[in-house]
């Protein structure tokens, strides 16, 4: 059984730094709906996208300098939340405020923390400086699906799909048939394969420039809930010391838009012919084509599974499922506790057809 | 919390007068398919829009004379709902009968009650002679909404939300900053609003030709369960004794679709200006932007609150919702004296997805 | 009310023989996902359409000569559902399958049988020779509805509906007129019905040439729980020893695809004209046409029905009912006895709004 909730005391990635502006952005996170902008100084907020007035989406509203006014009744938002503004009332009580959302803007992506504001540690924030770091050239992308998360988590953390579903692109025969290794703590889980000599896939073939048989070493981090990081390592075979040793890094924030659809941003750095733009392009339209064939067999497996529910159709795990398994158990194991401790900030769960509807209707950004 | 359903006994607008013709219309009304047409006497007739003997919509099959012909096995109704003919069936019970629906043609509205048909008592009905009457001239519309009627109740009777939502045509923004005075009793409330001097709104200005400050006054008369005038009467500010005074009465039938759509049927009059059919084009044009967008914001809402149900997000109430959470309180009591009445006419609930689906096929003629 | 469910312990309609290929064919049958396709030496397969590893739909993988491997991660089924790889895996219990179903190619149809394989005794099978025998030609064809399956069983066991809904086709008037005979067993009804003298409906002067009155017979057969066989036999009015007697055999495979979506899969036979390729494109067309008039109205009922579930409106039964309430009957105690067995294979029950979603996914031929 998949976790049936997500935690909320923990950090996600909302967006990529660069989709939050001075316009709004609405997008649904965990059941919620959050209006994204930012302040005159730059700084990115987040607030609940509903006037708490008449629930109207605040989205729909003005930006006045760093204060949103609702679109409907003109009640005006500071960006901590404050109401600074009831027309036709001269004073507000300090208590009249809409949800703000702890942010912090890393190393281009842009977090959010939806729980316990007071618990909003950025020192949990899994490492991700390769995304903008120098000597690192980076390709990125937002990409949508209509299925749980954790289906996701899973298929980052089984690359043995990379044999069947991208044999064309970044995959070869010999993954599927390589043992891994697993290691985890509470939070964690690595997935590592080694391939001494493996044939060099098509969409290596293109990046690197190598066109013989390749050694290939690849990590897999799961940072529960949300955020992998991929490593891939490869080099001409048997040529210790060439100077072609390639690396891409590849994070991935997986973050729930409702019970059963996902955000996924990525980004794809690479250490190597770094100012090559063609190359960037190809990268970004690639891996593009790529996660649409995850996300569509994970759609795929999405309707099969909720035709099952509330039960769940019979599953075979084999060996190579140990740190699919373990992700799972991490993610149930930080709800147990949440649950335990009564979270605070879990007061709906949006029924999926709402939620889909309202989520074709989110991430637009205003006109 | 809005009411969750809607009383029966009272009077609906069904329709407008033209809309009902010698072809069929299906609407679905309060969560029930209903079937309008016109007898070759011009009577309206509404019966309930399926066969009882297998379910088929009647709108479907053909009017034969005054009576109904089911499309499927030819079972045919008379317009008090009596069954004329079973084909193969020498005699009929006169209990053999579908649902019918007392209607009230008044002033270019056609009224439905859905309740019990010995209570319908015509004197009930809200006056909306100026439809009609001599001395004004109408524009009209009907327009559809994704949400529960109670949203546009609310919105009618808080008109702040024109300094906000309609600023660029009927709204200025002293509007909002005006206090409002609440009337009441058991069935109605009125809301009121009296601008001795406020810029005159462009949709105003072109309608009215005053193009100087005016003296603006607003009544918002709700009739529960579901009518509304608002009356607007403009004259330029400071000259009390210009000829210019115009008087705009605009009538609002909110009509429960389903427990989360609605039908909204509205009609313009103007006592000035009568013969100038240019300017009824652009009434008519304007006011059904205008009701555009107060749909438009009512959906997002409706997203909103759906998305929280069974349970309900925090609200906020401020002064100007008097009027608005009156007219809750009005409805939910209608309600509470039904339920502990027992009013029949209630067998179903249908679910949302399928009213809306149910919906979308309906509200049309029969080729 | 309906019966709610189907029982699995029968033989259905699965698809004509043509639609099973060396391509797959993805298609749900009574709320389970099949995947249908063919071995190399010819003999039609059915697994269940999900890989137990991953519930990735196995049609999203590839046919490596008789076995399907999924894919997502490459575990490999046998046409009796035995996996047969699992990468990176040298051994294999026998224990590791895929369900599998017994499938019958019998005259032109494939039947599927979804419960018990013990008891899949072909014997059970109803008579449908006429698809592909000598002396008869056949138009076929496949569509889909999205009510329940009895709707149609009912449709198809009350003829009267001709002289409403196809009266400008295959109809006449004195049909509805005329009463019928039923007779029936535990698991057949027969609907039978004669006319001495008739006006020949518009399709069959066109079909059969006679423009004079005919004398006409109808036996509607149905065998629970999924097939209907039409029998209509016609010759002119009056002149008995007339050459041009002419019979038309119409087979309905009335398929659930889910509790409310069916599958109709139809054979038209005659027994005159055999090699009138035009006569045969008529008849295709001309019957394609008259069953979407029936779906049409089966789907406006489901409308109804669905608003009020999970209650259900009021019913007004005739004497042309007998034959349909017979097979509601016998349909119901088909389930009754299956469920006091406690038959396997009925572990869940998809939602209609996931099944339907599904079901426009599937009946897709993979590219």
């Amino acid at each position: 059984m998949y976790p049936d909730e997500f935690p909320r005391n923990a950090w996600y990635v909302a967006a990529h730094s660069s989709e939050i502006t001075r316009e709004f952005l609405s997008r649904w996170i965990l059941g919620d709906p959050i209006l994204f902008y930012r302040t005159e100084a730059g700084e990115p907020v987040a607030l609940v996208d509903r006037c708490i007035h008449r629930q109207m989406p605040l989205s729909m509203g003005n930006l006045r300098g760093d204060r949103v006014e609702c679109g409907y009744h003109g009640l005006t938002w500071a960006p901590d939340g404050k109401c600074t503004r009831i027309p036709g009332r001269a004073t507000i009580p300090d208590s009249v405020r809409v949800q703000s959302f702890p942010l912090h803007e890393g190393s281009g992506f842009v977090w959010i923390w939806m729980g316990d504001p007071e618990k909003a540690d950025t020192s949990l924030i899994p490492d991700h400086h390769w995304y903008t770091a120098d000597g690192w050239t980076t390709a990125t992308g937002t990409q949508h699906m209509n299925a749980r998360a954790q289906l996701l988590n899973e298929n980052l953390l089984d690359l043995s799909h990379l044999s069947f579903l991208h044999l064309t692109s970044i995959g070869s025969p010999e993954i599927a048939e390589t043992a891994v290794t697993v290691e985890s703590d509470d939070t964690w889980v690595r997935v590592s394969r080694h391939m001494p000599r493996t044939v060099c896939p098509p969409y290596y073939v293109k990046v690197t420039g190598i066109d013989s048989d390749i050694e290939r070493e690849q990590h897999a981090d799961f940072f529960a809930p949300a955020f992998h990081t991929t490593t891939t390592t490869l080099k001409p075979y048997g040529d210790a010391g060439d100077e072609r040793k390639c690396h891409q890094k590849t994070l991935h924030g997986i973050t729930p838009e409702t019970r059963t659809t996902t955000h996924y941003f990525w980004s794809v750095s690479r250490d190597f012919a770094l100012d090559d733009e063609e190359l960037t392009g190809y990268v970004s339209n690639s891996v593009s084509t790529v996660i649409g064939q995850d996300i569509e067999a994970c759609e795929a497996i999405e309707h099969i599974i909720a035709a099952w529910e509330p039960s769940y159709p019979e599953e075979l795990n084999i060996k190579v499922d140990g740190g699919p398994l373990r992700s799972r158990k991490i993610v149930q194991a930080m709800l147990d506790k949440e649950r335990a401790e009564g979270v605070v900030g879990r007061p709906h769960n949006p029924s999926d057809s709402v939620a889909r509807a309202a989520a074709e209707a989110s991430t637009r950004r205003r006109q």
